[in-house]
């Protein structure tokens, strides 16, 4: 079958928020259906990672986040896509070749356990290491003992390799007390002359442990971060579904659909709909985003009263407002019309959307809920549906 | 690369416990390191899936349950994988098409909103539903209103049916409190003469909520699961490692390894092992499994002592016991020497091995941790290795 419809879509990277139709088909409702779970799970699973790691990658407000959960990810794509997802969201390398290879984005780790378990000593092993990779010397100090054993055995090779003319690059400690840790082996390497080298963590890594460790002073310069970013372990699915909105008719005219429901923010918007992100003119930065009726136009001139999706008693009147859609064509009948950029210009893109919102909305603790709103006639016709559906059932009772 | 190793491992779907080694590799490193991923990867997220998915179907003591979840999955892999051992832990069915095919196992699913929103009025929806499968008609009743609309309309199109022959499958809820719903849809049901038409449900389902409605007397025959199982929604992550524990040297002698860690529980357990399950002679119950040096013999013969691999002052010994080999031949020399069972044989070895331990230890609340320890001799040579690598440590630090 081949698919003849419209797809719109915001592009990879942007913002989004709950309650907001970020992908619209309008296409013969055989073809939709046979779309349907395969949109869904790979909107819902990169959206999900993304976010993640947005989250994660924002609290390291020093140092770059390395993507390391290929081991713990739901199956190898989970893996793969998760780690692409980890990227658009801020990660600036993945430990995953495949998806290195995939989508062109840059490779990291470090050494493993195992290495220096098949030596006779630590310090033997470290030696090997720096032999194989003297330009990138990043040596795992946890294996036996983080101060007593690996840092002193770390310093002595980084000495061994600066007599030779390298820089050693650095140290990873992947468990114990990051904080007391990091602050320990930055005096130790300092001391030994290496202030540049870095220090690296690994090891049970989220969004709330490296804010609390920045609070605390860590002496960290690289986060390697696995299950929690890779699963996005505190809430590990996203609910995005997909409904039918509207049907075409044969002479041409769209008939808006709903379907009720007790759980109310699962009543479904009705019509063939579009999205604009409204902002601020003195500012450039967001108010807003609005869902409207596909072919209603928003006059920018005028003061604009926006409705809130379920508490429709809450509305709000916006002025001095630039209105963009954020639906862009994707595929027009059939044919595909989007050019996909490589994955670090999403990146980029994304980052710099980001910009666009207050850090009121982006915090991890009590953020302020950014509107997605229905325009007035998007409102009325979804009041009015539902009074019709529940006027006939009522009609039923008597 | 070929693999030219030994691999052994518990048999799939067999009951296991954190800490337990259920697959070891003796192979040239650089073999196994390869492999390392893969297997955590796949082992970690099936394992993870199967224990949801067990847990999810013992609450449900009174019907089936469907796995439901591929929308919602981290990945399209993960979704295949994940109905995979969704059926391992105790589901009868995946609405997943091609993981049914790939597996020889039963796929279901009911109607969709979109069915129903498609066409003029919930009846009419009904009505085509039934004529396009007379012989499984299952109608989802929540739409617009579940007892003022769905579940009379459904009673409606269930007469018609009847008139004709057909005996009507049931009714789906997919929203609203399943308590209350389930029993006056039963009750409507009944009245129409409709006793064998079966009540399913699905939305926001795990073994809490399953659990909780069955103590309520909702009067449910079979359950749709999906989100909260496919991404073990409240664990979303198994932290399954795999790790050096020995170097074959030179002369054919094993060096056993270890890796120390502040985090006591990521402390090694060092040597080539052997893990066994110790039965009950008089009632064939578990007790306990034990882990010992690969070349160990256990005798039945005589009492037992047994060590807690962290607290190891906790000590147990076990009488009147039959010792089973837990980890089976996978591969030896490269060979692949075990026959895979279908998929369904193993979700049926699997609900047998459950049989085999005290409900204390399967519950969800506060279940008693089954005993997993250590032999004497791979007890003491743990001791001993860890004092070495302290008394060299603390040597330094004179």
């Amino acid at each position: 079958m081949k698919f003849t419809g419209d797809v719109y879509a915001v592009k990879e990277g942007e913002v989004v928020f709950p309650g907001e139709p970020i992908l619209t088909i309008k296409a013969p409702l055989i073809q939709a259906q046979f779309a349907e779970t395969a949109l869904l799970n790979i909107i819902n699973h990169q959206t999900l990672i993304a976010t993640k790691s947005s989250k994660i990658c924002r609290s390291a407000t020093r140092g770059a986040v390395m993507e390391f959960g290929l081991r713990r990810a739901q199956a190898p794509d989970a893996g793969i896509y998760g780690a692409r997802a980890a990227i658009i969201g801020g990660c600036s390398s993945t430990s995953n070749v495949i998806a290195g290879k995939m989508f062109s984005v840059p490779v990291a780790g470090t050494m493993a356990h195992s290495w220096i378990m098949d030596f006779d000593s630590e310090y033997e092993a470290f030696k090997a290491y720096a032999e194989s990779y003297p330009e990138n010397c990043l040596l795992l100090v946890d294996t036996y003992d983080t101060l007593r054993s690996g840092v002193p055995n770390a310093i002595k090779v980084f000495k061994e390799l600066r007599e030779k003319g390298y820089k050693p690059r650095g140290i990873r400690l992947d468990s114990g007390d990051f904080a007391y840790l990091s602050k320990k082996s930055r005096e130790m390497l300092d001391q030994a002359g290496f202030e540049d080298a870095i220090i690296c963590v690994s090891g049970d890594l989220d969004e709330r442990l490296i804010s609390s460790l920045m609070q605390q002073g860590a002496k960290i310069d690289l986060w390697g971060v696995g299950t929690k970013l890779i699963t996005s372990e505190d809430l590990p699915a996203l609910g995005g579904v997909y409904k039918l909105a509207a049907v075409l008719e044969k002479d041409g005219t769209m008939t808006p659909k709903i379907k009720l429901s007790d759980n109310s923010e699962k009543t479904t918007n009705p019509a063939f709909k579009n999205v604009y992100r409204l902002y601020d003119r003195d500012n450039g930065m967001a108010i807003a985003d609005l869902i409207t009726l596909r072919e209603e136009e928003v006059d920018e001139t005028k003061p604009l009263t926006i409705f809130h999706p379920i508490e429709t008693w809450k509305k709000h009147t916006v002025e001095n407002f630039r209105a963009e859609e954020l639906l862009k064509p994707i595929v027009i009948k059939g044919e595909l019309v989007y050019e996909f950029p490589a994955l670090l210009d999403v990146r980029a893109f994304s980052l710099q959307e980001k910009e666009k919102f207050w850090e009121e909305y982006l915090r991890l603790d009590m953020p302020q809920t950014y509107k997605v709103d229905l325009s007035t006639k998007l409102h009325t016709l979804k009041i009015d549906m539902i009074d019709e559906i529940r006027s006939k059932n009522a009609k039923k009772d008597k």
